[in-house]
């Protein structure tokens, strides 16, 4: 297939989600058609899009004149088969329901052309699952984005075993172009890796707080101030390797494995909190946070802008 | 106790995290006393410490000219007795070794003065058990930071039941002075928060290479461009609480814990890595980043240095 530098992308479902990725499209000046099967968000859609997009533009991570443009053509479908038929990318971002998204990417595959590829950003459902009911499920695949999807550049791309390959090496370069870092799983597994790696580290987290080990705050605090700062410097296995020292990368990985063997032997390990200690982690969240959560979304999302800036001045 | 605003301070041990003790301190004005068992180690270690305070007023961490007189006077011990003696703080940041830091403690109590505080920067052993030689257990706690010293600005302090709370107001004071972020610890457990939440992190990520679902580069680099800039921005309590929008907390909150029962059950729980298994992620270790390693510590380095000093600028 050729591969369109502009490719025409359609985004179904206008949640955070969808509007994040149309943003995101938007700014890159590319050719966008966003549709949802309740015509009622389409405009408070628009709207938003529309404020992402300048946010974007004055962060410098889009030209003006570009994503306005953009922004302009930027069409709603009135159907879906109009949103879909000229598409070479249909994103489906519809809710996390599975009888609903089995629908609605079987309706988008019937009315897409032969070439178009589809992609979900679905992190509840596997990929192979997601595609069961679909006839050229050789066309599709998943490309899972973090929130705020224009601001965390990684994309979790996977590919059932019945993925065409080189639709996976197009998707890997439009995401590239529009700025973000895909990642590409070789298998299938629950939560990709971010959601696992989130249930992982939220999991102890919890668990300090039921032990009374720390409050709520001194938790999120020490994990943004602490150990966060060096897993955004470097993975997990880079970081061991770089510390490895006069040892020898063999000797000191040997030896920190087994230094671990005591601390996972002592981390949490339930699969389910108990409704007791749920209520109480709630309640707890609920009076650190709730009276000053406008405050503290604003200086949460000053943080991860400059975060970036950081990360992309760099280069 | 008087609560000095610049503390005579003595750091035993001048390995990696006593250097960098050192070079905050310096950095600080503070009169610093360095010293090691090791008399070898002191004039590399001075040298690397004055390295360490050049680049912290590089990077406008240290005002050169107080840093500069208080590195020209920092002081190397011949003894312990003279090391100790006069401080009002004394980091024993000597090896991870059991029987020797608890006689390198208690020596240090009997020469040190009554008023003194002496803290551990260890974070191999319970604060309990590293107090249980001393006479005046109230005076001691752990102060554990992370790699580099200098750099990350958490740091764990964990009291003992029998820790004075006078004197972890004090080392908390003290440690806020040298721009550290101190989070102080209700009770004692393996590993802090930072060692446990690493353990909880890495095993998830050594299983996804084990299973062949992604690299090792590609689970670094997912993790340091996604996740973790998420983590960075927000722990992971208030992330989910910020999640909740229009569902309210308790509802959302609720749901979300629902929803992390399957990957919880999904997740490694393996407290001991395979022989087999350990011999393989090693050589991929090795074989990814072994060759590039001098690039790859710059590129972390200047990556760190460029995220502290964006949340830095946050204020």
């Amino acid at each position: 297939m050729a591969r369109f530098e502009t490719p025409r992308i359609t985004i179904i479902g206008v949640g955070e989600i969808g509007r994040g990725w149309a943003a995101l499209a938007v700014a890159a000046g590319w050719p966008v058609t966003i549709y949802d099967a309740d015509a009622e968000l389409l405009s408070p859609a628009t709207e938003a899009i529309g404020d992402r997009v300048v946010s974007l533009i004055r962060l410098k991570r889009a030209e003006a004149l570009v994503a306005e443009a953009a922004l302009n053509e930027m069409r709603v479908g009135r159907s879906l088969l109009q949103a879909v038929a000229e598409a070479d990318w249909v994103i489906e971002a519809i809710p996390e329901d599975l009888p609903m998204k089995l629908k609605v990417l079987r309706l988008i595959e019937q009315v897409a052309r032969r070439a178009a590829i589809i992609t979900s950003t679905s992190n509840g459902f596997a990929p192979s699952l997601l595609a069961s009911r679909l006839e050229r499920p050789e066309r599709f695949l998943v490309t899972h984005p973090l929130h705020p999807v224009e601001l965390i550049p990684l994309v979790e791309v996977v590919p059932t075993p019945n993925t065409d390959p080189a639709c996976v090496e197009d998707i890997r370069f439009w995401l590239q172009m529009l700025g973000r870092a895909p990642i590409v799983f070789k298998k299938e597994v629950p939560g990709n890796i971010a959601e696992r790696l989130s249930a992982a580290l939220w999991r102890e987290c919890i668990q300090l707080v039921v032990d009374g080990v720390l409050e709520i705050e001194d938790v999120d605090r020490a994990v943004s101030i602490g150990p966060a700062l060096g897993w955004a410097a470097s993975g997990p296995n880079l970081h061991h390797h770089l510390s490895a020292g006069e040892w020898g990368v063999e000797v000191y990985l040997g030896r920190v494995l087994s230094t671990y063997e005591a601390l996972w032997r002592s981390l949490a390990d339930w699969t389910q909190l108990n409704a007791d200690d749920q209520k109480r982690l709630i309640r707890q969240i609920d009076r650190a946070y709730t009276k000053h959560a406008p405050e503290l979304r604003e200086a949460r999302d000053q943080r991860l802008v400059r975060l970036l800036e950081a990360l992309r001045e760099q280069g």
